[in-house]
């Protein structure tokens, strides 16, 4: 068996599909920062002065077009940045090219574009990789960590939260592009969240989404409750429309609590045992109080370490280890399924309001 | 016409059933704090030891049972402060023998008890005055203010919570009593919501009722979304599994927020008429940044007046004010009805989940 450090290292030549925020301020920034293991060989996007910076910058090939990236036979990985609406079916078409592809979210707006995209991974043999890179978030798996420690005992409540309070004008706000928070942060958040559950626990659900500052016709304020018998409920809140945003996370749970943000975690726990034994007392109470012990915590915080890889990072060093050694990928798209399903079911569930006067 | 003022004050003669924590601690001492409204002329109780404290503190007649005290031809109201199962045959009972009636939180456990309650009202022409006294509280009442007064512009959503930590083994937390979170501290939490839609909306209710802590076998936990088609989303938290416990108001409106508690509380307000207008843009962002503007806040404080009447007070003398002058009543059964049909509905909904083994 040849050790993995004596294996010769040969870079997963990528072309990137769209060069907005998402394809250069993240995949091609992580992945020029990832020499060994990928190379950003070709580019495409509709404004040809990205490509151009992108030529200048990586020195890659640029391709007029989706069509002509996912051809060129000389990748062995397809990015894909566009936007949503688009992700299903490219996806599909660099699958059907050869290409294993690397596929921003959504993968899928809908439970149907999910299994085609699925069936296709199958049906071609490649590598489909939706780019749900904040599972490997430190905050995040952290928190995990915590949870399945028990040592805030059984857990009663998970709220997560992503508030600011900002208008937006960008493609992201319009339906025809499959916009709108749900399918933006919400598609990090929901994941976070059902990744709480065990695999196969479909939730029920209650959604509630508005829009109202955006000039788009999507949603950007939403609440939804997941529940699912034996589980902790999930109160998930998305909003840009909040003066006073909150942390991140808030965890219930029945020997202590955890709040927090991905920047700093602060938990507190406590001990039944140690205070008296209680029994049920229906008598009038001792001088008209309320029954109440007299809790001790103990507490807790941490912080990321300043030197770890980004989430980014992880998601690629993993993404390269499947790809080049056949190990089973860490984020199954069979896995982000349930959350493409929820997604779903929240629009179905809700009519987006329509926007208030004061955002037209 | 007499003025107020010439009007010879006669105190209206009080009987109290039940000395516990509401009854002897809110309604006797409140009843004392207004002598010239009230007088508590009898009370009852099981313990003797309390009604013998009622009696020397305030020199009131002591029965043996209700029907001894309703039966009083010298009682002009009677106020009923016992287990909650027992509230609405003891209103309707006292309203048979002549009596008005307040009666403590909730005035019924089901709308049908309800609608009996407020038919015997009717029937027997007799004020029913639900003890929904923290509609008075000036908290809420400034909340009201400034929801109306449009400052915060067209609210979203409105999340209200109580949080503790705590686990308690009192007659409360039993259901043969009546009891629960829902039913008790719910009662106000949930009214003040409701209060914050128009009249006649029956919202949508999404309810999780979980049981965690208590000794009994009621929930201690409590998640209640409530929407209603153009109207603020309602989101209510009461929990006694909350190691973290957050504020009581946060307010979400598209030109401003609210935060705080009922000793304080903050808002900030801005104006989208003082910002660039903005038109919807699907090409490429500048820079790759989201779209955002630059907003400036308004700050707003405000605490409650430190010389005011408490909401005990202010109930009171308005029920006062209905019983002598036949001004109709400040809280109304028939708006308490929509409350017990929603906390009715919760119930419905949610099968409480079983204690935690930490609690027992």
């Amino acid at each position: 068996m040849i050790s993995e450090a004596s294996q010769p290292v040969h870079p997963i030549r990528t072309g990137i599909v769209g060069l907005g925020r998402s394809g250069w301020n993240i995949h091609a920034k992580t992945l020029a920062a990832l020499p060994k293991h990928f190379r950003v060989s070709a580019v495409t996007d509709p404004e040809s002065e990205r490509c151009l910076e992108a030529r200048q910058g990586l020195g890659c090939r640029i391709y007029n077009d989706f069509a002509e990236i996912i051809n060129d036979d000389a990748l062995d990985l397809i990015v894909i940045a566009s936007p949503n609406h688009l992700h299903t079916d490219q996806a599909i078409q660099a699958m059907a090219a050869g290409k294993h592809v690397v596929c921003e979210k959504p993968f899928a707006l809908s439970i149907e574009d999910a299994d085609r995209a699925i069936a296709a991974a199958e049906a071609y043999d490649r590598v489909l990789s939706p780019f749900q890179h904040r599972r490997y978030e430190s905050h995040f798996l952290k928190v995990q960590e915590i949870i399945e420690s028990g040592a805030l005992g059984r857990i009663v409540q998970v709220r997560m939260v992503w508030h600011q309070f900002t208008r937006r004008w960008d493609w992201q706000t319009l339906r025809r592009f499959g916009g709108g928070l749900l399918n933006n942060n919400g598609s990090h958040l929901m994941d976070h969240a059902l990744q709480l559950l065990p695999p196969d626990v479909e939730p029920d659900v209650c959604a509630d989404l508005k829009q109202v500052l955006t000039l788009g016709d999507t949603e950007d304020h939403i609440k939804i409750v997941m529940k699912a018998e034996g589980c902790p409920t999930l109160d998930v809140e998305l909003s840009n429309a909040v003066a006073y945003p909150q942390d991140r996370w808030l965890i219930k749970g029945d020997r202590g609590g955890l709040r927090g943000t991905p920047e700093h975690l602060q938990w507190r726990t406590m001990d039944w045992d140690a205070l008296p034994p209680r029994r049920l007392e229906t008598a009038a109470a001792t001088g008209r109080e309320y029954s109440k012990d007299d809790i001790t915590w103990t507490e807790h915080t941490w912080s990321p370490p300043a030197d770890e890889p980004s989430a980014y990072e992880r998601y690629y060093q993993d993404l390269y280890t499947t790809i080049r050694t056949g190990q089973p990928l860490a984020i199954q798209p069979q896995s982000v399924r349930r959350l493409i399903r929820v997604l779903e079911r929240c629009y179905e569930q809700c009519d987006v309001m329509p926007a208030s006067p004061t955002s037209l």
